[in-house]
């Protein structure tokens, strides 16, 4: 399977640095929402109209992306799942203001997985004009120019759970993912 | 149909702003060649290998990506495909070395087609995994791990010319790739 993985909120655990960089810098006058009490998909429209300056300047700051801690249990997945023989790529979104962002995502992927695997990167508004098997994002529903011919395995997040639909953790992937794991398995008893 | 359109050697002049480093910085230790006499895909490769270092110095250097010229009646070329009511996308593969390059691919695209262009941007290594009716690209052989569905057609350049196949320039377009323009003209007439 062609598996594509988003990074923000499926790999990379934005919601947790937004946490903690707002507690830090703006805690005194807005307390943070945790990440469990989450609504929106996009974090500026949790808080109050007159913080959307101060929400951009966060997650637009240099370091931020590329200091977001990664999503419990996701960097392990996601080895096994090449290891399993599936060709995974990461498809990720830029934000518009793309001048830390982009290149600190390949930072990013850099350090939590390694520098073979940012040639496995994909940087694209248009997640719709990619191929794949499978989409596993956050995003509650995915638009763009196409029909595409992914199948979308909804992320599990607080922000997206009005939407039906398959879902997955780093806890549930097998499952959703219906990953036959019988090869590796017929390779492990092969060799005891 | 959708277009992709290769950045390097396709809209920004890569070949034009190498020889003009390379001379500046480099042309009392070896001439910097021509773009005319470039005959192998990668520069470094047209080099002396004493000077692999310094070749990579130039195109990893910050700014290199940011201020190549624009190829000469590509913009305009671009800005017609979308008047004709094509989909037009760049789909460009990142160097290795990103850290300056994917940055400044972005603030090139902002800087020449505008900053709405910088969504219609698709970074990947592998652009056999992305959609498209027509991949316009100035690399010989463009391989990946799948069977693309859009039909390479070669930009022109020197040190492509052993390769057979459809070729264009920014002169020759509307042949190689077929574009009707019936529909603009139906539409000039009917506001004439």
């Amino acid at each position: 399977m062609l598996i594509l993985l988003d990074q923000d909120g499926v790999l990379a655990d934005f919601e947790l640095g937004f946490h903690n960089a707002w507690q830090t810098k703006m805690g005194h006058k807005h307390p943070a929402l945790s990440p469990a009490e989450r609504r929106a998909f996009y974090v500026r429209d949790d808080y109050p109209k007159e913080f959307r300056e101060e929400v951009e300047e966060i997650y637009t700051a240099s370091g931020f992306f590329r200091d977001l801690p990664a999503i419990s249990g996701a960097m392990e997945a996601v080895r096994h799942l090449l290891t399993l023989g599936h060709d995974v790529r990461i498809c990720t979104s830029p934000l518009n203001q793309y001048r830390n962002c982009v290149p600190e995502k390949y930072e990013w992927v850099e350090r939590h997985l390694g520098p073979d695997f940012v040639h496995r990167m994909i940087v694209t508004k248009d997640k719709t004009v990619v191929h794949g098997d499978v989409l596993v994002d956050d995003k509650p529903v995915i638009t763009g120019t196409r029909h595409p011919n992914w199948k979308h395995v909804l992320f599990d997040q607080p922000y997206n759970r009005h939407v039906d639909g398959l879902r997955m953790t780093w806890e549930t992937w097998r499952n959703a993912l219906m990953v036959d794991e019988s090869r590796s398995q017929g390779t492990d008893s092969k060799t005891s």
